[in-house]
C-alpha cells in the first residue's frame, strides 16, 4: 500500500487522473473500472478535457464493478450516475463501455479474464467502510462477482432504503474482494474531514468484515491518494 | 484461484517443478522463494537434476519465507532444511540464497522489491491450516514480514515445545499475508489424505484467522497443485 | 536473450514442455501460439499427456502464427499440421483454438490484444534463418501480421514450388516481428546439427533482413532452448 | 506503437509529466530512465512541482542511458544536464540516482536487470535520427549497453567535433537496442516542425541502421508524443 496526500480535492483528482490517463498511453488493450459518486469529481474534471473526442484512447475499455437497479427503471443508478460523470461529457463510444448489471454478473469475472484483466480501478470509500458494494455485515472477503440479498437485518437497510424508498429492490451485485485482487493497480480516493475516521480504521486497522474496506490493504499494488483533510487521523 | 489435481505425489513433484523451471528460463532476474518441509521432496527430486550446475540459471535467486533458530545454534531450522533438501543436491551458489532470518527481517519486503518482487512461491499447507509460519490465533492478515513471540496460549504452543523441547526459543520470522499477496504465482502444494480436511477449509470455506491459509483464496495468482488424497473432500 | 543446451532432443522437449505448462498452471486467460514442423516433436511428446482431457487447462487458448494454404484445399498446412501433432492427440477444444488464416488476417493482432496478449509463442528455425513464414528477401522487420506474395525472385521460391508443386498458391500469411516483440516469452527451439550454422549466424551476427531471425536478438525475453548439434558453433 | 498528437508542447509535457508520474504511483520499485536535451523541458516543467520534496516518491530510481565526458571534465555532460534540468530543481536524492558512466557501463544491463528492470524510459529523437546515443553509421541493433568510438568517417563526427571542439572525447557510452526494448513502456517525445521529417521516416519507413530510432517501431509498448508541428508529415 502507498498513501500519497495532495494538498488539495484538485490536486487529488489531478493525480488520479495522470494514473488512469497513463495507463490508457499504453499500446495495447487497457480495461478500466471506474467509480461513480462524489469523490471521482474532480478526476473526472482534470481526465475528460484530455480523453473526449481523443482517437489515441479508443483502446481503453471501461467496466462498472457494481450496480444496483431500482424498481421500475430499466437503467441501472451506478450506469446512469457513470454516463452523467464521464461517459458522455468524454463523448466515450458505446464500444469501449461494458456493463455490469444483474442478468450478467455471473460472466464478469470471465468476461475481464478474457479480456486481459482490469488494468486499473478507480474507487472510493464510505464512512461505513463499504467499498464497491461490498457492504458492512453482507461481506464474505473470498466472493467474487455476486449478488447482494438486501435484508433489513443489516445496518445499512435503512440508509438504502432511505435513499430508494419504495423503489428498493432486492438485491444488488458488485464485484468482491477476490475480484478486486486481481486488478493491476487499484486506486483509492477519499477526501474530506468525514472520511477521516473510515481512512484510519480501514488502513491501519485489523482486517475486519464489518469494516470491508480493511481488506483493501492485502491489495498487492494499491495507491491510496487522499487530500489533508481525509489524510488528518493516520 | 486454479486448483490443479495430479494423479500421485510423483506427478504433483513434476508439475510444480515444471513451474518453478518455467520461471527460470526467463530471460531476466528470477526471485523464487521455496518451501522446506515433507511436502516439497517429489518437487525437488524432479528440479535437482534439472537445475544442478546448469550455468542457464545463474540470473535465479532463492529466499526463504520463514525461519526459527532453535537456542544454542547458530542456523536456523529452514536454511537447514533447505540446504539439505535443495541447495546442497542442487549445487545453489550462496550468492543466489538470500536468507531471511531474525536479525533482517524487517528488510525483507523492502530487499525483495529493490530486486523486482519475487516471481513464484512455492509453499505447503498445516493440517492445522498454517502456511509459511502464519499460524492460528498468532496471525494478523494485514502484517508483512514480522516476528511472531511463541506464547504458552497459542493451540501450537504445545506442538512447538514437543518439536523443540528446551530449546524453543521466544520468537520465530516470517512473511506474513501482505508479504505473500505481492508475490506473482503463488503455489501451494499438498498430499496426502491427511490434508484433505483442511484442503477444503482452506480453499472453499470463509476467511478466518484460525485457518490462516484460507486467506490465499485472495491471491490473484494462486495454483493449488493436490494430489488424489488430498483433494479427497473437494 | 537466454540460451539453455539441453543434453538431447528429448530433454530440450521436456524443457520446452515444461514453460509452456507452467504458463498454464496460471489463474488467468493464457495465450500460447506454437508451431508445426520437425523441430516440436519432442516438446509436443512431453506436453501431451500431461494436458490431454485435463480440464484445468481450459483457460488455455491456442493461436498459430502462419498459414499457407494450397490451391484446392479447404484447410490450411498449418492448421493440418498442429491438429496431428497436438490439438488432436491432446484433445483441446475448438473453442480454444484460433486460427489465423488468410480471411482474418488483418484482425490478428487486435483479436491477440484484445485477448490480453500472448503469454508464449514456441518457434523453430529455418536453416535459411526464417522464423515464422518471415523468409529471407521477403521480410521487412517493421511488419504485424501481414500477407507475403510467393514470387519468383526469391530465394526460397525453388523451395516452396518443390513443396507444393501446381498447387502452390499465390500468399500466405504470418505474424511479423513487430508482432512477435510484444509475445511476453518467446522460446526458439532448435536441434540437430543442420541447424548449428543458422543458430550462430542468426543469434549472433548483425541483425540482417536476409537471416529474418536475427532480429529475434531484440526480443525482450527471448528463451533459446538447443541440443548439443545445435549449439555446436556457439 | 501508439501515437497521440498534442495541441500543443506544453500539452505534451503534461502528458508525459503524467505517464511517468503513474508509474511513480506504484507500490513497488519504480525505475525510470530520463533523458536530457531541450524536448523534455515541458515534461520536466509538469513534473517538478508534482514529485520535488514529496516523501511518496521515494520508491522512484532514476538512470541515465548515455553518457560523454568532455576531456579535463569530472562529470559527464549527460549528468550535468541531467542534474540542471530534473535532479535539482526535484530535489532528487542521491541515492535515488543510479549514473551510467565510462566506468561502469558493463554493468549497465545486469544492475538495471538486478532492480526489476526500467518501467519507463523517456527519449527524444535527433533530426539525424539518433536514440539514445545510437547514432548513424555507428548502430549495430543487436547492442546492449556499448561503449561507442567516435571516428572521423561517421557522419555525425563534425558536429560532435564543433560542440566539444578540443574537449572531444575518444568515445561515449549508450544502452543500445537491445536494452531499449527490455524497458516496459517507452515514451517517445518530440516537438517542432524541424522534428516532422525525421518522426516520418523513423517510425514509418523501413528499419534502417542509418535511421537509428527505426527499431523503436519494434519495441512492444512505445507511446509516442508528438505537438502538431512534430507530425505534421505523418
Amino acid at each position: 500500500m502507498k498513501i500519497i496526500i495532495t494538498e488539495s480535492y484538485e490536486a487529488l483528482g489531478n493525480l488520479a487522473a495522470s494514473i488512469l490517463l497513463g495507463k490508457m498511453t499504453e499500446d495495447k488493450r487497457v480495461n478500466i473500472s471506474i467509480t461513480a459518486g462524489n469523490t471521482p469529481q474532480s478526476t473526472y474534471t482534470a481526465l475528460i478535457p484530455r480523453v473526449k473526442n481523443n482517437a489515441a484512447y479508443q483502446n481503453v475499455h471501461y467496466y462498472n464493478f457494481d450496480e444496483i437497479v431500482e424498481l421500475g427503471e430499466e437503467k441501472g443508478m451506478t450506469e446512469a450516475a457513470l454516463q452523467k460523470l464521464f461517459f458522455q461529457p468524454a463523448n466515450i463510444s458505446s464500444e469501449q463501455i461494458h456493463l455490469l448489471n444483474l442478468s450478467n454478473y455471473q460472466e464478469q469475472d470471465q468476461r475481464i479474464a478474457n479480456a486481459g484483466g482490469l488494468d486499473a480501478m478507480l474507487i472510493g470509500i464510505g464512512e461505513d467502510g463499504h467499498f464497491c458494494a461490498n457492504m458492512p455485515q453482507s461481506t464474505e472477503f473470498n466472493r467474487h462477482t455476486h449478488e447482494v440479498l438486501i435484508k433489513p437485518e443489516y445496518s445499512w437497510y435503512e440508509w438504502a432504503k432511505a435513499d430508494s424508498g419504495e423503489k428498493l429492490p432486492a438485491s444488488f451485485v458488485t464485484m468482491g474482494a477476490a475480484s478486486i485482487m486481481k486488478v493491476k493497480q487499484l486506486i483509492l480516493i477519499a477526501n474530506g474531514s468525514h472520511k477521516a475516521g473510515i481512512i484510519k480504521r480501514a488502513l491501519s486497522g485489523p482486517i475486519d468484515r464489518n469494516i470491508p474496506a480493511s481488506i483493501l490493504q492485502l491489495h498487492p499494488n494499491l495507491t491510496v491518494i487522499l487530500d489533508q483533510e481525509a489524510a488528518a487521523d493516520l
